[in-house]
């Protein structure tokens, strides 16, 4: 397999962006990614989205997106994984350059979220649970995050507190960061005092619904090396894994097997363990998946994920900062789009582009990205050259 | 790139499965193809499916499977393309094989379309094309290709009967597939005669609403020459090309430039011509897609795809025949699945299991499938070692 760099990067500012359509935010999104890497053209185009058919009635987002974009005839390919979906593409953009089938390949992310009556965007979201067992009994994903989060209170003395601190650490961060969608800072006494959503989960422990798109240039390195003015930012891992798609099926639902099993095969790839990575993007859906996310990454002891949040090892400047971005919870949720700006997030720290975000020697990142209740789990370790 | 190679095939009769389900139709034929390759274990999975989320308020497709075939933590990912949402995942499954990431790779096809109340399956399949300035004004895709065919007839002087005749050809193949939908033969008159769908096409110029899924084992040419019994089937030609989505803003719409372009790479890869192809099944979902189709890909004339089916050139025996399996018309047109189950009768042929339809010196064939009114189009060119 080809070594692959990322020398593009592209962002919009996410949230509620009623102006603006599910084709003119990727297209932004691209241009902008396009621009940075500094390339005149692409070969193949990857398009990570959930669920466009539910949210605005659109299918069919490869041609679309290629369309709108100026690129045909280059392939364009949709990929679905969930709120994994993002990351899922930005893998088979990885091996589509690996493989020698395509040299320059644009990745883009993207969800239209909020254009949907009250529920539209619940209901579109469950479609990542089991339809036939989950979903016609009634749960939406709050309530089975609440189950797990439940579970690890009760198994490991995991407090209200400590989960609250997940989402004070990643507002913070994304008060730092100018396309966070929720740029606020929150307190403690904020997150558990605000609108209860599912016990014990309350509206500040939820990302938030979101429109907004991500995109990434991906070339061969020894190209990368032709033509970036950039530090080339080099893909060392890759690993994607999948669980029981219901969490009824889950011998323990304290522990995100997938999780674990997609870090293991990006470390074996990589050659390096938890303790080699500088700070990583998790995928905190709610704050109790952020502490199941470090956990089953190898990051911190199971069960003690609170803890070390709570001591300020995962904040900046801790011994593993996690989700600089602001995460999941801050800087919005597009959940198509959200993989590949985690992508943007690693590789925007290790080209030391961070600003007041910046982690110091950042060398090596990694990011994970999860559909439903982790049934799928994308992992990614990059590093600077 | 390494060498691939097909050595599993998975059908299962198609039609209107009341009592299968999206995710037992899909393992029922992955199981059928694992045991047809003879293989205890697969390595990674893709799914094509167009809009499961629409259809039977599913998505996150790749875990869910996995799930139910048994083989988490094996990375799975579903793939959309519209109609060729089954003919882009194969083709992703070959470029991961021909990565060196996985060896042995699942791609499975399928749709549940017929769990919908009326009308529901045209709006979902209606999403295949541009929502804002297509269907926002009313248009599906009965009416879009009623539109090409009059500017084929228009331009090229194609006739009624020209078209009604792609319909005789494939149910009178369709009539020796055990696996295909509606196995009846029709005639001319009877075309022309059946209900009016939009003018020029009747319902008998339409491919059906049908349930079904298909699938394919892939793995590296050294490793099918070692646990295959069977003819070993290589992939040497791949092409994946796009269009604009919508037709108005095509120069032509009585061409597929989509269908050129993508067979053009596959030509290139495989290093043969239209000539040098046996047969083809091609993208029939309305009788004048066959006939632009084989025009596309350089099999008759621009223009003259009408009459050579009418002289018989496509039929078996013919030619070139097209749509052995009896094309979408006859065998039915589960969206995702179609592609995938294109390869399994192409495969089918080179390995001279086709029965009654075989095609006599079959050695190299060729599949294209296509999305929307050819928004996207992929070419595959197999051939038997």
């Amino acid at each position: 397999m080809k070594d692959v760099a990322v020398i593009g990067l592209g962002l919009i500012k996410w949230g509620e962006l009623w102006e603006k359509s599910l084709r003119s935010m990727f297209v932004e999104a691209a241009l902008k990614a396009i621009e940075d890497a500094e390339v005149d053209h692409v070969d193949s185009m990857y398009v990570g989205c959930m669920s466009s058919g539910l949210f605005v009635n659109q299918e069919h987002l490869g041609p679309l997106m290629a369309d709108y974009l100026g690129i045909c005839p280059a392939p364009a390919t949709r990929v679905e994984s969930a709120c994994a979906s993002g990351g899922v593409a930005f893998r088979q953009g990885l091996i589509d350059v690996a493989s020698g089938m395509s040299e320059i390949v644009l990745v883009g992310g993207v969800e239209k979220m909020t254009d949907v009556d009250g529920g539209g965007a619940t209901f579109a979201l469950a479609t990542a649970a089991d339809q036939e067992y989950e979903v016609y009994n009634g749960v939406t994903f709050p309530g089975l995050y609440a189950m797990m989060a439940r579970a690890h209170m009760h198994r490991y003395g995991t407090t209200r507190e400590q989960l609250a601190q997940v989402s004070v650490k990643n507002h913070e961060n994304g008060s730092k960061n100018p396309y966070a969608q929720y740029q606020m800072r929150v307190t403690v006494e904020q997150v558990i005092n605000s609108t209860m959503v599912a016990d014990p989960l309350t509206i500040l422990d939820c990302s938030p619904i979101t429109d907004g798109a991500a995109a990434v240039i991906l070339c061969p390195v020894p190209l990368a090396k032709k033509i970036s003015k950039k530090p080339i930012v080099r893909v060392t891992g890759t690993g994607h894994a999948t669980d029981t798609i219901a969490i009824h099926q889950r011998k323990d639902i304290t522990h995100l097997a997938a999780a674990e099993a997609s870090a293991r095969q990006a470390y074996r790839m990589a050659e390096v363990g938890p303790d080699d990575i500088n700070f990583a993007e998790v995928h905190d859906c709610f704050t109790i998946a952020e502490i199941l996310a470090i956990e089953a990454l190898g990051f911190v002891e199971r069960g003690k994920g609170g803890v070390a949040t709570v001591n300020g090892e995962t904040a900046i400047g801790g011994r593993i900062p996690i989700n600089t971005s602001g995460g999941l919870k801050s800087k919005g949720h597009p959940v198509g789009a959200t993989g590949v700006a985690q992508i943007c997030e690693v590789v925007g720290q290790l080209r030391g582009e961070s600003g007041e975000r910046q982690v110091e020697g950042a060398r090596r990142g990694m990011a994970q990205n999860m559909g439903g209740t982790c049934a799928s789990s994308v992992v990614h370790i990059l590093e600077v050259m």
